[in-house]
């Protein structure tokens, strides 16, 4: 069964009625059961528990199970067609606004429905999402391009560096701001790697995405896209961010720093989360509020462009019972940096020891950073810690798990020598590691 | 340079000082300095960056690094002990109190400082907590017994079976309550597992652990023991449970359902948080406050004592750019059940999907559980989603990916067939799933 099948998930009886009647997934047919006749679109099955019934999407947007027996007969209506979807006339800019890019790499935020299989498939262009909120053209001179039309969880380090390539000549061609619309399972994986490509630029880039598609009537697209375009081209800082809800309502959106924020909800809109440190600033009612001090300014001249990502960076998380093997065949297949996921404040157990020792001794760089996600890792504290720093691992302090990976990735790209891996994961780069945490969990550090 | 290094951290010119004052770590010395004199215990050190430095522990507890040039002298004064410690003498049980037994398995809770390496060991053990908390007395008739002395990093499924025998031995003892004292690190993977083999218990199994060793003046071990006692004798319920600081201060201790709660900060007292689910209890002032409905009542004749862990399970976190190779690997070795951490609703890179699909029909069972640490796996929404649950991966609902690895590291040991894993990981068995998230939280969920 591929997925290509014109009948995906129906088979036996139910699926020869339906090619009998020539119907295909997608298109619009009627279905009569004895006195009842129902009308929608056929759509794909993924599971197999009860291949008697037919599933239809009701003109209303909700899905039936109709099952196929007795008195049937099913009629083909119409041919199934992309969803329509004509753009209103797109309103003439205002003189003297910013210029803000938005590119487009796919995600929610610029998906619509896909009604060949009932999901959700990455397809809008930017155009259309400045056509379905028009409010955009008050705000800023917009302009969009498309570099991936892609799920964010098929992101790599190769496409992170095409991304940074992008958004630089974008800040070479005089932009006063950069919009990156991003499927949200990776964004801030991809927030945290433009952060190391693009030091200290002199315009904001701004990674936005939306937890439900942008042609549903609850969709945070929209507030969030106003708010990423406000903040690219209005923000006083000049920063790599990522602009999401800041709670379920749709007051306050936060603007949170690319190396600091991660996806700690699967489907709440205020899924982002700054960790270890708080969101840089708030959009409120239309108004950019600064939350923190010391942000890069617009338009400052430290401005360096550092691109590179190297395949050869891993995350690994550690866990109770865990075997060396995975360390292993990493160093096996030409890994040459890991960062482990510890346990509390840095530690794996103690019978991993003897292989990333044999790891680091090989030249593989491997740092420290907590599945516990808040707080520092500390490995002064515990014998384990200690052992751990003895034979060369490096501690990360308080840098995100995802962002230490990035980072790697970055470094390893950067230079072939271990010790200056070594000192550039233990040197500031993009404000993801270090400052103090948050004051309501930073109570009660061990050391 | 051994752990058994009796100068660990010394070299060159500094190490041959102490040597000729026939210093080691832990003793007793007084370093002069010109006209300064400090006096102090050695302590071992594991940073090379200052060769030139001794760091010593004064007798307020603060550590200094007095550095070794110009008119120096250093002697001994004292060779190195343990920390003295007397318990002071027992107080007597009052009569009609629950008996609750203290199991101790190691860990913060039951360790004190190691002045030899400055560190933390786990040491202390259940006798010794009961003389320094004379209030348990109080609340319940206690017994005490030492299981292991570990650091919970090193835990494994074999070792939660021998803790769930122990429990389940103690049960059938006729005691009022278990408590387990146990390492922060991997407490909540264990809390997770005596879910699992200890199902609708008779009476209260409460694990309990401490962010700071307790003999340190800001220590959580007094108030978090006391109330786990008083949940183990006193509790109307009966379930495994996880008794830590609700928050910084000591006034409200929280009671986490065994199957739902993490370890969400690397250092702060109130390190463990529910996920997903309230907490069922709060410790307020003495007095036990149920917070949710449906708890297994004390005393029920339910109970089900079913062990077995299998060591063939494994948990691995997808990441951007991840290759198949830890996928593989792991099948070579003979793992029979993968959870996957994904990212967002339940994702993973398209391009791992062909090796997840091999190793299912190899008979591996593949789990998804997200990463985004709350809210569900939905892998219906999007495309990748669809295609995975297509293959057979088996989607886990709002059940944390530590939780799904411990129960299928249970499931695996209780049956060889695939089919019944699947059924088991998918039947709701201590609470592990499928309950409303929080109401804060819960807000927006795409489907």
């Amino acid at each position: 069964m591929s997925a290509e099948d014109r009948l995906q998930g129906y088979v036996g009886r139910v699926r020869r009625i339906l090619e009998d009647a020539g119907a295909e997934i997608g298109d619009e047919i009627e279905v009569r059961v004895g006195e009842k006749t129902y009308r929608g679109i056929l759509i794909a099955r993924y599971e197999l528990a009860d291949p008697d019934h037919v599933v239809l999407k009701l003109p209303s947007g909700y899905n039936i199970g109709i099952r196929m027996t007795g008195d049937i007969s099913v009629r083909r209506i119409a041919k199934a067609r992309k969803p329509g979807f004509t753009p209103p006339p797109r309103p003439e800019a205002k003189p003297g606004l910013p210029k803000v890019t938005i590119v487009s790499t796919g995600g929610t935020i610029a998906s619509r429905i896909d009604y060949r299989t009932g999901g959700v498939k990455p397809a809008l262009n930017a155009e259309d999402l400045l056509s379905i909120v028009p409010e955009l053209s008050e705000i800023a001179e917009l302009d969009s391009e498309i570099l991936f039309s892609m799920f964010s969880e098929d992101m790599t380090p190769g496409l992170w560096n095409q991304m940074a390539e992008r958004v630089h000549r974008l800040i070479e061609s005089g932009v006063d701001g950069v919009v990156i619309a991003h499927g949200t399972d990776t964004m801030g994986y991809s927030s945290a790697a433009l952060s190391f490509a693009l030091q200290k630029p002199p315009i904001p880039i701004v990674f936005v995405g939306a937890q439900r598609s942008s042609d549903r009537p609850s969709s945070d697209a929209a507030t969030n896209l106003i708010a990423a375009v406000r903040v690219a081209g209005h923000a006083p800082f000049a920063e790599v961010c990522l602009t999401m809800h800041a709670w379920h309502s749709d007051d306050v959106i936060a603007v949170h720093r690319g190396t600091r924020v991660r996806k700690l909800h699967t489907s709440s809109r205020d899924a982002f989360r700054s960790v270890n440190h708080e969101p840089i600033a708030y959009v409120v009612g239309g108004e950019i509020k600064v939350n923190t001090e010391g942000l890069n300014p617009r338009g400052g001249d430290g401005y360096r462009f550092r691109p590179g990502f190297s395949e050869k960076a891993a995350l690994v998380k550690f866990y109770p019972g865990m075997g060396p093997e995975i360390f292993e065949v990493l160093a096996e297949r030409g890994i040459r940096g890991i960062i482990v996921e510890g346990s509390g404040l840095g530690h794996v157990a103690n019978r991993l020891i003897p292989t990333l020792k044999r790891l680091i001794e090989e030249g593989i760089f491997i740092g420290m950073a907590s599945q516990c996600i808040w707080g520092r890792v500390n490995m002064r504290v515990y014998q384990t810690g200690r052992d751990l720093l003895r034979i060369g691992v490096v501690s990360l302090d308080d840098m995100l798990a995802e962002t230490a990976y990035v980072k790697l990735s970055w470094c390893l790209a950067q230079t072939d020598d271990l010790d200056e891996v070594r000192r550039l994961m233990l040197t500031p780069i993009a404000g993801e590691v270090g400052a103090r945490s948050l004051p309501t969990r930073a109570e009660g550090v061990v050391a």
